[in-house]
């Protein structure tokens, strides 16, 4: 069986066996019973469960369902983890934030990454206005095996650290700031024109998405 | 007659006899109370009749009007049907959605086809992240008359299908997603950039516009 | 010494040392003298040299100052490669176009990633209107180690490709198309909305990014 | 065989059984050499081919190749129709232009219906800032099967079309206009947000679209 | 005395005697307090004045100060008119509407317009979509002197009547409509781009300005 | 006869009955043949006639067929005046420009409102960077009976002359400007946005239609 | 130490000797905890720290943890001033708004720049609908230091100020307006597009910034 | 005598008393003969008169009236420097590019602020991708009075920019990029959004504006 069936979703039920991880749930647009039933059918089947972007009343449905999930709330994810993935702690993934309010952004990262079993190191408010604060961690940084850099506003933070290192960088833009950020819309395109290579760019406030990209080239061999 | 003047609002008397249809009512940004005298009035001249975009406050109103009515929640459509248009069974229109989220926006394509006469088909769900769940509902595909694909976020359905069915396709955008979606503008870039011919695009979210195209072509001979 | 100034440019000398690959030239904008000038001082001082978007008359100075540089016609890119690196053939970046259109970006990735110690292998025209196409390219996509997906238009093949396979998908979006699709705009909507996790996005054309980002990957052990 | 591997495409072999008709040529971005050597792979397969967005050089190549097909020079379409297509004189496809500038884009249509196999009638310049040319058509505007309508600037003219007639109607908008245009832009969101039902919109300057979709509506039994 | 300075406010004392009208309150982003201020204010020079965006609170603090100023609810406007200006009964302005949702603004239109002395006759809900309503008001049409019209979604309403009648057009785009609407953005686009001369554009929803316009036009002898 | 339909065209015949003057040919897209052929016809029917956007070759191509036609090249208009219309000296249309580049548009607008019977004042360069320029000419603004004002950049013009008379002001942003003008983009939402009343805005460029709608307008009684 | 790690937040400690002033919290998108842990650090090693973008919540858990710091509702700032920076009373920096409506922004940066040690005055409401309001504040602009204006709508009024003053002008566009005004667009792009010379412009409703830079630029010798 | 008529041009022959340097003439939209006129006329009245954006032709007509003034090639300038204004060696305004394609901005703010009497200091090809590059210069950084930052693509460099010195950033973004860079947008809006205080943007590309602006502040005492 390939799919299961709910009629008002269509599981894709090899998605491990083609992509190494179950299907993820994306909440937001769907009702607390959707997310419900999906996460607990997915958990029929198999050990680990993620599922985003859920609020306050979907993440209630889905601890009914399966109480062993547990809820990450600043990441706004409910994870089962019945078999913890293996880590290797010599390859991490490091996570940089421009500043505090990308935080949110930043744990659904990290959330992410460390169920899919990653190492993660998070380092916040090391944005460019400050530059110091960045180099300071440049031993943390020089450790990384994968980046993932968020930022709002004008996103420079990006190009400055693809322009530092020898890894990916995966860019995620959010939609901190206000007035001409356009909800994100221009760090979305500073990081697109990032004059440095070896930067490549996700959804506005994709965290989930950076930290599932950040998984597969750091598990990579 | 060809008008009947409510002072707020001129019906169109003669739509039915012009389009095969009455005048249907797009209740957003009326009042309940228009939408209501609007409903009643259609109704004393035509056997079924539709308003779509019904919040709570105008559903209520309709009912307390026409009690006969008929609401679908997750249509938001309020219905009068008391002359049910026949079905040729033969001629499917069968409606396409990338995920659980674009549901609101299939029923309000579905009820508006099924009311005019159609027999609809729905399903739900076969986004091309895992493609394999569209392939297996090649045989519902293959035999629709005429198709509906809706799709928010890339909407990269509307091609796909597009490319696999000598039937047209109606593409619907939703608002579905967030970030760099702007509210469904990157679905409907998409979807007007399609590589595959024989797709057009009707506006974002309007699933009435479709059900009724749909219906359309559906009746040709 | 980490910088050369050469008044108009100020060559970085030491990013082979942290980034991998000496500086690439980026030689829009810049006079073919420029251009010229600063891939003689590169050469001097590194066996392999990269320059990207070099039109016929930056060509001539190139080649007038380093004989022994190649020029690539269809990837735009002037190369130097004295001592060839050398490559895994274990693992391939694979390259996927959706249109014919599309091959000078391609080409664009497949020099800058060939040159950068890689082994390549491009498929032209796989694009989702005839999607079987793509599927009978499914033993190449299996065996990539990273995959760049180049699209125009609404650029859905990234989401159905990143849906299909287990490795990094970097999509990159063309100009190719016309009306709405406003100079690749509606494509790179589409990839960075895409529903399949695992694709990040680079800029408008930007073949040479996504080489190189690829490059880095593959290279990950 | 479903495909024709020529490297620099992979022709669609089978898309006349899939679509009923075979693949079409989109010449922009392709060399001349490239267009000609698929059109004349393609006519070795089928007895009607055609090309599009042909420019001079283009066309010459393709003639060159396969002198007997024909060069739509309006239409800027080059066609080989070795086995006509029957039409149904009965069944038109009505073609209406907002001015005189629109009339490439319904050469475009009209050609690739035609040669589809469709009987089709061309009613040029009746914008609505004389509406009452507009009106004098209606016999014409009457008996058609499918419409296709096309205007740039406002794109007016779509919705009061699709307010007169009770078949399909698709949209063409045209980046025929200057100044807040926006190349098009205006005409196509104008057009998304028709107020009459009915109408769907392919991308701008689209007439190839228009005419491949009406043609198939148009067969429909 | 030319400028009122009550220091958050510099009221524009002559601007009647330069513009024919006392200043206008816009009391949209002010408080409550500011507005009724500047009201009573404008009151002690002027027997007639205007504030409109006028919210509930904002209403209340009005009348609370000028007992005798007038509210219009639909209008969202709060009017003294201690001196009613006399009306020529021969020049009338027409407000035209597409729907029935636009009524707000032309109301905002009609309140205005009349109390700075003009007969105002308005004509809701002739969109084009059934035309026919639009031809049936022609006698209304013709006589009117200066004409409003006031449409959202794609806003042709503006083309089609800027066609028919010889005397000035003022359109008024509203945000009435959804998805690609974007606020009015289809609207203004659309008008800015009318096909028919004649015809000028104001600001999204803006009744006022439109009424205001029609007024200084209306005057002219 | 209403409409003389020349196949690539359909004359309004009875524009001039219905508007004043007669169709007037936008010669941009149309090839100087249909130009001329249209320009031609009209002559036979009208003492009167004028085409705007004329290119060198459509200028001799209209020459060519109708030589007692006038050519004004700083308008790009080629005009018919065989019957000269009375001018009322009293009621002067006044066109101001913020600068030297916007001459053009003014030109355009100028020889318009000349033909259609109306005494023309032009200034020219009174932007309001240096404001003393436009206080110098109140004599000539304060005596005009309706205001046309023309300006690329931020527009501001219009803003400040809206304030500073009583009679209407017709603005028309033009694409004067670089960069974040946006090709007159910036300017067009300027105007849009007038703190003055009063204000209305016809397309980027269009000095054709400001001309038509002052004319309009001057001639009210 | 350069730094402070709260964890969430990096503390940039050296700010003030680097720029002449603390790190300023900018509160938007953080918790009042977050808020108040740094306001409180920065209130350790600064005698004078500021907040901006205070919320009720915030600025109650600010002066909860350091109670002799002040709110300034209007520019919704906190501000502690143990040591008050010396004012220089005669460079004055001058604010100007357009209207009552961006009374918010200019407070923001009247109390930023005041903090930061610079005399202020404030001018509100001198926009350009009633120009002679700003030619009556020619004294007070005229001997200003340095010039903020601050305007929403089509923001003109920094074009006007900007050609009268040889100050240098620092433009604020404010997201007061509605329709075209898309929330503060319109008064960036005009003030990006000023025709006077010495005007620059911050990001949307940045008052803090605009106070900020005034303040460097006046503190200049 | 406060404006010299031209008819084409009123020159503003007090902006030299008002705002400290003469008018300076803006050659793009002009006729050589225009930008000529205009220059010869300046030079009669002032000793130094400033063109910009002069292209080949202009640059004749220039000379050939008013010999004795020099071809600034790369800036695109032609002054006329008959009294040179005295410098001040000590203050620095120090001009900062991202790269060598940003050149020809910089060379337009380097020759204006130079004419207008400021010592000036450039710096090519520092931008972020090899940031140590910047940080080398940061001797030259740290002595500017004034600083000038040149950056097309993200821009980024005004934000690191504007963290590391205590002077005004006047920020240029320039169109230099490809593909999202949307001709500069990206850089804009990134300036514009600055999480660095102290930072204001001019134009794109606009080099003038910003060695103007520099000028006045640079003159402060």
């Amino acid at each position: 069986m390939n799919t299961l069936d709910l009629g008002f979703a269509k599981i894709d039920m090899e998605r491990e066996k083609r992509q190494g991880f179950p299907e993820v749930i994306y909440c937001a647009g769907k009702t607390p019973e959707q997310s419900a039933e999906i996460f607990l059918k997915l958990s029929e089947h198999s050990p680990n469960v993620l599922a985003t972007r859920v609020d306050e009343a979907t993440k209630d449905a889905l601890l009914a369902k399966v109480p062993d999930a547990k809820y990450y709330e600043k990441a706004r994810i409910v994870a089962l983890e019945r078999e913890p993935q293996p880590k290797d702690k010599d390859r991490v993934i490091t996570i940089l934030t421009a500043g505090t309010s990308d935080i949110p952004v930043a744990e659904e990262a990290a959330v992410t990454a460390s169920i899919m079993g990653n190492e993660v190191e998070v380092v916040y408010d090391v944005g460019v206005a400050g530059i110091h604060r960045l180099f300071e961690q440049m031993p943390v940084i020089k450790k990384a095996n994968v980046l993932i850099v968020i930022a709002g506003m004008e996103g420079a933070l990006a190009s400055v650290v693809g322009g530092l290192v020898s890894k990916p960088v995966i860019a995620v833009p959010t939609s901190v700031g206000y007035g001409a950020s356009f909800d994100g819309l221009a760090a979305l395109l500073g990081m697109m024109n990032s004059c440095a290579a070896g930067v490549a760019v996700v959804n506005i406030d994709n965290g989930f998405g950076a930290g599932r990209l950040a998984s597969i080239i750091n598990h990579m061999r």
